[in-house]
């Protein structure tokens, strides 16, 4: 009996557009930016690398985790755009700012999402070139956004539990 | 009229029991491994740098954060001891071994808190030398772990909701 090839997790598109439209929408009110989001893909495998990630896990009827991450350049810009002036980078205002805006583009999604599951506090990573590794059970998509400044990604590793 | 000056945050005690408990039992349960934790400290500024990171959040009744860090050297030797072999790092499997043993840790000391409280899938970092930061209105407790093979932390940043 042959065994049937393996087939890639399938993506629910009712997961991911709140976050697409989530992006769009707190880059523009918190920093007056407009985005564009990418089509969302499958992560197949580990990295990219990212200088700062900004982590909120999922939990009740939701599980997994939503990484929002950045390279430097890009962050820097972001973050005075949103508090209106530049931060040193690698400080905790700095981390405090990113986690924040994690914390926006999660809970707009969340709200969109409109399921009964609580988000955590944010985590903010901190470090040139970091990799973020998750449980290879949940399918992770990445949300490609750009931005006149450069890209950043949303990636999203949500099931339902 | 004099303002009082602010007070530190109270740490509880009940709340890092649990994982001074559960360091020693994971460790030496899942990987051979003896080890002593030393008097957990309250963490009063940014960094220090770590290699691997685990890290679960919390919701329900307790919400934040514990973050399992360790240096590259011991996180090798300790991920050969858990799986049997030696893995190499920086890999998804690897990867998979540091949160797995984060989950143990977190795992153990969620049951002996006996809390109504759910614990994330573990996200892991992997990336020389970055930083963990969380929200400053969340005290965290740094719990030492000193072993034959070197020294990492379980940062605990929790609290009621």
């Amino acid at each position: 009996m042959q065994t049937a090839p393996a087939k890639p997790p399938q993506v629910d598109a009712k997961l991911i557009v709140p976050f697409v439209n989530a992006v769009r929408h707190v880059l523009r009110t918190m920093a007056g930016w407009e985005s564009n989001v990418e089509r969302p893909r499958l992560k197949q495998k580990q990295g990219p690398e990212y200088d700062y990630s900004g982590i909120i896990a999922f939990s009740g009827t939701l599980i997994g985790t939503v990484v929002v991450s950045f390279h430097r350049d890009l962050a820097v810009k972001l973050v005075a755009a949103f508090v209106g002036c530049e931060l040193p980078a690698d400080t905790a205002d700095f981390a405090d700012a990113i986690g924040e805006l994690a914390n926006l583009i999660v809970g707009a999604a969340k709200a969109e999402l409109g399921v009964n599951a609580s988000i955590s506090v944010p985590t903010v990573i901190m470090g040139k070139g970091h990799i973020v590794a998750r449980p290879s059970d949940i399918p992770c998509i990445v949300v490609p956004c750009k931005t006149d400044a450069g890209e950043f990604a949303v990636e999203v590793s949500i099931k339902a539990a």
